[in-house]
């Protein structure tokens, strides 16, 4: 089985190409150019890499929020657009799940953590079984970096960070966490298109995969434009993307 | 400390930048172009991405070897070039510890495997402490399979083996491993230029960045006419890269 993954949550822009259990090839950069500027050049340079035929996928996998409202658009867009192009289906993975899968097999739970502004973080808590298969002990979720200290200091078990939230938080943590910590190093840190690919064809096993028209990210929160209109009074349109 | 690192000892080409705890960028194709075909180019379409001024850099890291003679040659000429022309250190990291480094915090013990030829595999054997700092419990060598095996079978704790050897000795490992064993995803399971990255900072933290027209990589071996060479009753070569 072959996947395109794309993951353009946060600051960072990844794509990578999977098939079975090797990763063709993967492109990930951390800068500050728009992902609508980055995306698709780097979809294009990947594949003429890999000499890849589009018509081989067997499906595209996208990092399905929380994150950016605007870099979720920008993935969830191109991947829908590749998916109905191609007739194949897409797997949505959430974003903090394959932030945490970056660490695979590590020791202690996982807390990815990223920047959501407004005093919150986009989080979750995660481990790693001894038998490597994956689970969830508090799924994605937007709360106030406090919020899932308590939780992680509730059984006081060694907890790895990782994520943009991690700059912005680190003085926070080092003040207030009592659990044992750790922050995880550059090279595993930040979204990685492989990661979203690998917990992609897991999902597919277990049947999660939809029609690309059916795909909708999860903002896990209303962006400013809906706050303001519903404060205002104003109702909400139905999502389409 | 921005480095830029590059690992070609391999089937897969991978170059990455790093500064800090951050990764800027990487770039990584498991493909069957040769890295002289890929390898400038990935490096000249990443630095473009992320407007890398090469003069920034603090350090060229390299996948030192052992691995394909060619793509360390490749690997090497391409890093002291940089080196000397920026006039900056190198900083050699050997090739399967880098590869164990993709499994970074793992519970268990990390076995690279990479195919050799000759009835052989470059491994080594490696650990995470619980601080997450980077234990070598047997160095880079090259080795029959039943080696390995019996140095892994000699404690018989745990172990996960990654690298282009497993789709090689997969089913020897299957017949002969009485530890228990599994094998690393496809997101982590061959080289990345961004582990290579991440040990380059503690080598240097340790002293051990070299002059650029000091390095040499490790082959461990004899190439092919080195001993066709000896054999024929002749001299070999003082190496220059």
């Amino acid at each position: 089985m072959k996947i395109l993954a794309i993951d353009s949550s946060g600051l960072v822009a990844s794509v990578a190409v999977v098939e079975d259990d090797r990763l063709l090839g993967e492109y990930t950069i951390d800068y500050k150019k728009t992902h609508s500027q980055t995306l698709l050049p780097m979809i294009d340079a990947l594949s003429s890499m890999i000499e890849l035929d589009l018509n081989t996928l067997d499906a595209i996998a996208v990092a399905a929020g929380p994150g950016s409202f605007t870099g979720l658009r920008i993935g969830s867009a191109t991947a829908k657009g590749l998916g109905l192009a191609l007739n194949i289906p897409l797997v949505g993975v959430p974003t903090v799940d394959a932030l945490a899968y970056n660490l695979y097999g590590v020791t202690e739970r996982i807390c990815p953590l990223m920047d959501a502004r407004r005093n919150q973080t986009y989080t979750g808590l995660y481990r790693f079984s001894s038998d490597h298969s994956f689970e969830v002990i508090h799924p994605a979720c937007a709360l106030p970096l406090e919020e899932i200290i308590e939780v992680i200091d509730g059984s006081g078990e060694p907890v790895i960070f990782l994520g943009d939230g991690v700059p912005v938080f680190k003085e926070q943590i080092e003040k207030s966490c009592k659990a044992p910590y750790s922050f995880a190093p550059a090279g595993f840190n930040r979204q990685r298109a492989a990661a979203v690919a690998d917990l992609a064809q897991i999902y597919i096993k277990e049947g999660k995969a939809q029609d690309a028209g059916d795909f909708r990210p999860n903002y896990l929160r209303l962006s400013q434009a809906e706050r303001e209109r519903l404060e205002a009074g104003g109702k909400l349109d139905e999502p389409t993307v």
